[in-house]
């Protein structure tokens, strides 16, 4: 094995792992992640890597499949299906990388992390839920759900009625030692989805709760507590850019964390989408000098690691 | 921390997870592993431990789930609803042993590894598939299923037609580096409801397959590979019997590996339930001399471990 250049954490979104419109088949996911790990594949000849991974449709999939099934067997809490995701994608990650892996001749094992990740039960994000989750209800039955099960609900642009929960900052990830004993010797795979959202009690113990993190916030977290050289964002688009989709669109190669901030607070980056990969990648490179973070598509991975392709953000 | 005196593998049944009777609501599962894990928690100070449990009732409730909402979302594979089991379970686990740990004052991780298990595909078992996975249909409804998924189904006793698969022998475990290596400083939860079962194709991936592992088999492959001292398999009763349930029922303290190969012979150990726990302990206690196995329950098991209480299998 050769000398490695760093760490890395790779922070996969959606379409690393479903085809836009994918009709969801388990099928269709693993085909799309073999694709992605081939882009990938080189990337862990030269650093020590922990993939994390976005499980927004997959989630969303596992929990409608568990309300419509509800008067046949009980319906799983949002924390369980958060788990119940991170082992079906984390499973064809492993088998994905295996196969990239072993076709480029690195023998490393693939092994994927379940990760429970402590959020704030103070935190403001509680006050506000934001994040739709599971199937659409009529007025009626979300009332009624609102009523039994303390949930909160919302009305979803005309289609119906839908779950609401928050989305908090994550402050620790539980099996972060964990991921450090295992990074280096194994390609590791944690805190998918953002990690299963858990509030710590008084008594010490952890509680699952009915939170989405931002898997790239998490991600983040994780790449400054395992020490990670770089932060590497993959997602829709091969570079960031401003003005996104007017005709002066200018496509960003490498930037400052300040130029970063000043562009976010002139509103180029749209909430739910780029923002929280900026917003993740300043906190990065802020965080220790030296740092970078770098966002791009998996397509142009290895082109955006050398400066080739991407945006990547410095501290200055 | 101190001087470990070597490493167990223990096996949790069905019994560990969830009462006779359970609805099957996740939040009964973590309150019974919680309670389970009490139990346990003493012999994670003088052991280093990888923890094998079951997953027959909620792979069971997750298939039903996926198949009745199949109309709205695409139904899982049997592979992928392994994995997500192993997310599910692992996950409580990871809570309820970390809040007895935490009680009891050790500080050691507790991490759950999505685990892979090699099966032969040419392995018999698949000639004869026994195991009832999922919903229960009608026999035009099986019948198309068989005609269009390639199903076997099979009518089970009276109660409509249901889905069969085979359960093969584990022969390898993918992920066992990597258990290996985290075997120690973290309690590992590995090899889930027998582990994800996949074969092994001539360019060398890996490929889900429906079938279901025993779980006694693969925690027996996981001791041997782990370089085990103990084998600790937890089911429904304190210790095995001759003459189970019989007025001449004899309940055994300790046996050698041929005394139970003759009472195996006699066929006193039901198929699916303890004998293929005598088998595996078999096997254990065959693979290296100074090997045990023990059998009892969660209730008994410190007690069983020091030889107070359980079946304990010896080579001689």
């Amino acid at each position: 094995m050769t000398e490695k250049k760093g760490k890395i954490v790779i922070a996969l979104g959606g379409n690393a792992l479903q085809d836009t419109n994918s009709s969801g088949t388990a099928e269709e996911q693993l085909e799309v992640a073999k694709r992605t790990c081939e882009y990938i594949v080189e990337i862990l000849d030269n650093y020590e890597a922990v993939i994390v991974h976005g499980n927004g449709p997959q989630v969303g999939r596992i929990l409608i499949a568990s309300e419509t099934a509800k008067d046949i067997t009980p319906v799983m809490p949002f924390d369980v299906v958060g788990a119940m995701s991170q082992g079906y994608i984390g499973y064809h990650i492993q088998q994905a990388l295996h196969l990239a892996l072993k076709n480029h001749g690195n023998h490393i094992p693939v092994a994927t992390v379940i990760t429970q990740v402590v959020v704030d039960q103070n935190d403001p994000a509680f006050e506000n839920p934001t994040k739709p989750i599971g199937s659409f209800y009529s007025e009626e039955e979300a009332k009624e759900m609102m009523d039994k099960n303390g949930y909160i609900m919302k009305e979803d642009a005309g289609r119906g009625w839908r779950r609401v929960v928050a989305s908090p900052i994550p402050q620790r990830i539980v099996e972060i030692d964990t991921v450090k004993h295992l990074c280096g010797s194994s390609v590791v795979v944690a805190a998918g989805g953002g990690g299963i959202p858990v509030i710590e009690l008084p008594d010490g113990s952890l509680k699952g709760v009915a939170a989405v993190i931002d898997k790239d916030f998490a991600a983040e977290l994780l790449a400054e507590q395992i020490g990670a050289d770089i932060l590497l964002i993959l997602t829709a688009v091969d570079k960031v850019a401003i003005n996104y989709n007017k005709p002066n669109q200018i496509d960003l190669d490498l930037i400052t964390a300040a130029q970063a901030e000043e562009y976010m607070k002139q509103g180029h980056f749209a909430a739910g989408s780029m923002l929280p990969k900026i917003k993740a990648a300043i906190k990065f490179v802020k965080s220790n000098p030296g740092r970078k973070a770098i966002i791009s598509s998996p397509y142009k991975a290895i082109e955006a690691l050398e400066g080739r392709d991407g945006t990547t953000i410095i501290l200055e």
